[in-house]
């Protein structure tokens, strides 16, 4: 469980390794989602202000799922957002997204109940899934990563009544597509003509903390408005820059069928797993920026220069829509040569590397022959990647020409 | 599951509701223990002082264990007080103390493990064990609830090399009790004897939260110092009053055989429970606070005023040594009238909350017969129930020779 744990981890510590080594400033470090645009000055604005208003007390124990007023003015927003009109009573604070879809999956999740996924997708979902009993099903995406809706229908067709959730994220990480509408609208029917037939709706989780981060005026379709099991889980990590602060929130469709008591479940998983409650000061600072928006456009040209530096190396990917990854195709000699699906990207990663290029194999993601960048790094950083890249290529090609 | 959750969260949402219905200051409300003490004013100045720092980012990702040297300095700390020397190798931050019980116990729990707790003890133990697969299995403490060290090796006995720890609490919370370092060393002896015949040691994990809330010069003596396979969990939540912002660690005994592989599994069960590292912010806050003290010479007063109360209205209690709890007996009549254990701290509760007096029954820590009284709240309210206790007594005595 602990050596194939996490691919990324990995190459964050390595990064740092490198950068040890070389100096920072030589290492292309695309390895890690962690945002280097600092929060917004509003941020720290509010939390002093937060400090000097004193009384009452920011720091103690409140309800599980959170302040009652802060979730009151999270669900005005989440409720624009999702095309629902949610209340306080539709949101858990949570402890980032994965504290929340950990909540989630506790409270939904009987022993041997399935979770379908679509691959590629963020590989900690499986243990999230496992931790309470759960079955992680893959099934693959379109080859333009959209979800293949047929696929997913087949899935619950095989499990009958054990599917307890299907799991999406959107902007997606690695791929950074955004789920259209009309696919949404799909999925809705299939899981209501399932649970139709099988008297078992399955839940839609919706993972979206990348839901601000978008681009070309893109907008990332409602998912409570689509079906009335969604559930959306979110942070604060990416949108705001936050991602130490631990603090997201999940929120429940309006017409969901036992609202209560998947509130009251979830009130009590936050409990007994031991978040208790998101941390206290942060809840009250991201109600107070309900309006602050992510820096997209920061994001936005960083894009463009990644892309450009690919074009420049020859290297194709995934046009994305969203989020602040790009999914690159292993260049083709060196991954032909590599023998089949699941070698070349890991070598290729270690051909980057040479060059002091970070990136995270498609293995890691379940899409053996891709290679994730994540361009949440100095677009100068990005720029100056170009030779490097250019570099690596040329000694990938190389490489497989001779193997 | 959710039904028999917890009478202490129950109490607590009651406790607002009836505050709502008489007023603030007219309910003696000792149900929950959420430190009414104001952090210290050296908390707020030290979260403005990294506000104005700036640079580096406080808020990002960090290894999953915390920040390196914010580790380092709590392992200063923590070694003083555990009579060992640490470094940051042994600390990992957690998402409070149930933060790091949830990731301890999820990291040493094989299916179907057993982890033995002395009775009466917090009862989401129970669920903290059953979240990781793992069964909990209750002794009864020393009638002066004092660890039982011979029923603790007999349930070692019982389960053979199926034990996986031994969870102690001390000061304890429902009782007050510190453990002596003669019970300490005879439980370690006792752990020690059963690893050598069995071959497994069990863990022995320590939730000390109230470490630094004692009276009369007493100290909590150290586990880590006294047996090789101690884990240390706590939180600033009670000693600096900060239950709602979710920070803690965990601390391993130097001498621990498995310390490389349990520091690893533990930095993984942080990562896939979802808390994936300690909130931040409050990681840097504690680390620069290192030196400040939980305030105990404060509930050292009210602990005083309570027995006062209790002594005026007849009530009989366990002599706290340490936290902010006191432990009380339903007082004679009404206790045998009520047909044996069970029943009867649950009505004096009732009878208690007819003068707006909210305590918790011992039921909910596996000790009918009982009834806790936490006073951290304000001295005068304590004082202020002096009259209201005096005539629930007597309701309940009349009550008790009516029946």
């Amino acid at each position: 469980m602990l050596a194939g744990s996490s691919l990324i981890r990995k190459m964050f510590e390595e990064g740092a390794r490198l950068k040890a080594v070389h100096g920072a400033d030589k290492v292309f470090d695309f390895s890690i989602g962690n945002p280097d645009i600092d929060p917004p000055p509003e941020f720290h604005r509010t939390l002093r202000k937060l400090l000097d208003e004193g009384r009452p007390l920011p720091h103690g124990y409140m309800p599980n799922a959170g302040f009652p007023d802060v979730r009151e003015k999270i669900a005005v927003k989440a409720g624009r957002e999702q095309g629902v009109t949610l209340d306080g009573s539709h949101i858990l604070m949570s402890v980032g997204a994965a504290g929340g879809l950990n909540a989630v999956l506790k409270a939904v999740l009987n022993p041997g109940d399935e979770v379908v996924v679509a691959r590629p997708y963020f590989l900690e979902y499986r243990a999230y899934v496992a931790n309470h009993g759960g079955r992680l099903v893959e099934v693959d995406a379109m080859p333009d990563f959209n979800l293949d809706v047929d696929r997913i229908a087949d899935a619950l067709a095989a499990a009958n009544e054990k599917t307890a959730a299907v799991l999406i994220n959107s902007p997606h990480n690695p791929t950074g597509r955004i789920y259209p509408a009309e696919t949404i609208g799909r999925l809705a029917r299939v899981l209501e003509a399932h649970g139709k037939k099988t008297g078992r709706y399955p839940y839609l989780i919706a993972d979206e903390p990348y839901r601000e981060i978008v681009y070309d005026g893109k907008v990332v379709p409602p998912v409570l408005a689509a079906y009335h099991e969604a559930i959306v889980v979110t942070s604060y990590s990416k949108s705001l820059s936050l991602p130490g602060e631990r603090i997201g929130y999940i929120a429940l469709s309006p017409a969901m069928r036992d609202k209560e008591d998947v509130f009251s479940a979830l009130a009590y998983t936050t409990r007994v797993l031991g978040y208790v409650n998101a941390p206290a000061l942060m809840q009250r600072a991201v109600a107070a920026l309900i309006d602050e928006k992510a820096p997209a456009a920061v994001y936005a040209k960083r894009r463009d220069a990644f892309k450009e530096v690919l074009d420049g190396a020859g290297i194709a990917y995934v046009d994305p829509e969203g989020a602040f990854y790009v999914f690159a195709k292993v260049p083709g000699e060196g991954g032909s040569d590599a023998g089949g699906p699941g070698g070349d990207d890991r070598r290729f990663v270690d051909c980057l590397k040479q060059h002091l290029i970070l990136g995270v194999p498609g293995s890691a993601f379940g899409a053996p022959g891709w290679v994730r960048f994540a361009y949440c790094v100095d677009e100068k950083v990005i720029r100056a990647s170009a030779s490097a890249f250019k570099a690596a290529v040329a000694a990938w090609t190389a490489a497989g020409q001779k193997g």
